[in-house]
């Protein structure tokens, strides 16, 4: 049996707004210490990887290990309902995993009181999805950049709109952004700043050595739909590693996006 | 000759945005008293039923009944134009009927006063519909509902994202809103609560006898449309009658919509 | 070379974007006085004047004249990037037009400091474009309106949902817009109103003589682009001359609209 609770109503809702472009089904990990999972996306060239440990919800009870396979964009859509900021009453939705005695299938409900007078249910069923949990080991890498999440959001923005790729280098100047298409050449270099008044607008760049990669921007797009979860981003570039682009959710986790490099080859960015 | 005067420029605007869905032309009515409408939906399955009494409006003149054949969707084009609330000077529509001098058809002319220097008007030609009205006899219903019109619209909303029909349950534990689809299923239980701070945000159950009701959400969501115009809706339930949703007018009247149940049949709601 | 920074960065994104939807390419023609542009619509029906002067500039530098062909999309996407105000640091994009060194081609350089820390630039590649420049003389018109601009584009939106085309008409009245169509008919009438908290607000007409010319409605919706630009706009009709709707940038020039009026045919506008 699995239990929980959240404070926010709308953070698991955010959750699945961030990842639910990439992954259409995925299966939730749930232990005793959390609720995790970890998904390709369905052109399986980048990986997602969420943690929210139990400590970080309000009421948190898993009596043994299961993996709950779901649709992603099903279970957006039962949270839409269930978890609501924005309605009167805040809610705090409550979603419990029993054996339905209804029907052989297991079933998640997510259950949300609005105040004493409103109560909200909603039952989905669990799906079988065949899934093999990478390891993902612990690594050194080059460059770690840490930087404010919306500007980052802003720059793979602007960026696509001139071209598909983003070379991100990071040397002793700063972090530097840049594309090429049809119409012409974009470059944005952010410095590090630590001369801030809030802590969070912040930009540090721990450089162990030069490193310049290429990304699909259309991946790097995908992944700012985190931006609402925190207000700072994490990218840790790597010559030999995908690069790892992390939104901390505070106090509780984490979700993670890993994507290879573009080989470089100067011939695919000039287009015919 | 029909001439009346809205202190509200917005209100006959809104009450058009909430009826227009569901119907493409319909005959105005108009008496000494106010001013009516009744029209069932293009695909005869609802009837909308709309009074704006005369005493609601700044100025009202009608010499005698007559009937005026519009295009709901032509005529809030006209008022889109002629009764804005948001520009700079508040308007006071002005709508009259005259036969119109130059033309053998009978016109509806709005003429809108913005201050002194800026007047606008719009003429639209009556158009024949055959329309038979349909005598509403008062009735004695099982159960009554007045909840908060945003609660309601919100409800409809969201099961509708899961479901296509709505079950509507009144027993002694409150409303219960139910719906079942392919991805699940999803139950709303709002209980009497009338020890709110605001009139308007109470749930207030009047029942006579428990019932349950079964009804397309596609309609429920065009009614919704009325929310705008009162910050409660009256939702009255009875096994041998159709439903009515109904929004009152302050002061002038009221949007009543009927929607006949469906025949519950337990193989529809499981789809294949 | 030609060198240009503006103080506010979104001064040049609202000049493209009032003009982008007329004019796909066009030749910018800068000198020592200022930057000025000149280009008919694709149909060649209406024709847009742009002129910004150097002394509105915060730093403006050209040392030779010189014709700068762009494509307006691409480098309203391009200054959507640079030029942005609602980014937390004000940004005073600069722009540089020089011979690249690393290519034969001529670029134009936008160039974007975000205070110390973020630096943005982007490179266009120059466009040949033919074009001749007219020489538009200094023209008496039969009637002159100024008024408030938005007031002008609520009215030419209000008409386009009703006819395609619009009359104005100046007469010791007022100014009236008129329009008819399949549904009906509207006129708008504003009358002379200078006693107005605002002088922005005040409608003011000189006419010598009573003016009425027929447009395309959806051209002024076109020209209604620049509203963003300036609070006031002036229209200058003529029986003889194409009608020019300005829009004046404060303290550095003006965009110009000009447009042929319809031959006014009396079966035209009766649609069957």
């Amino acid at each position: 049996m699995l239990e929980l609770r959240l404070v926010q109503g709308s953070l698991l809702k955010k959750v699945l707004e961030s990842i639910k472009d990439l992954v259409n089904d995925a299966n939730f990990d749930c232990s005793a210490t959390g609720f995790s999972l970890q998904a390709m996306d369905s052109s399986h060239v980048a990986l997602v990887a969420l943690l929210l440990r139990s400590e970080g919800f309000e009421h948190y009870r898993c009596d043994r290990n299961m993996s709950m396979g779901m649709n992603l964009n099903n279970m957006a859509k039962m949270l839409k309902c269930a978890g609501n900021d924005d309605i009167i009453t805040p809610s705090r939705p409550m979603m419990a995993v029993t054996p339905s005695p209804s029907c052989s299938k297991v079933q998640v409900r997510f259950t949300c009181c609005f105040a004493q007078d409103k109560i909200a249910d909603f039952e989905m069923k669990l799906m079988d999805i065949d899934s093999e949990h990478l390891g993902i080991p612990e690594a050194e890498y080059h460059a770690i950049v840490r930087m404010p999440s919306s500007e980052f959001s802003r720059i793979c923005k602007d960026l696509s709109s001139i071209g598909d790729t983003v070379v991100i280098s990071v040397t002793k100047e700063g972090v530097r952004f840049s594309t090429r298409g049809d119409i012409g050449t974009a470059n944005v270099v952010c410095r590090q700043n630590t001369t801030v008044d809030k802590p969070e607008e912040a930009t540090i760049i721990e450089m162990n050595e030069p490193v310049s990669l290429t990304f699909a921007l259309r991946y790097m797009n995908s992944f700012t739909k985190a931006t609402p979860l925190s207000n700072t981003v994490t990218i840790s570039l790597s010559s030999e590693l995908p690069v790892v682009v992390e939104y901390k959710i505070a106090e509780m986790g984490y979700v993670r996006f890993y994507l290879a490099p573009k080989i470089e080859d100067d011939d695919e960015e000039t287009k015919p």
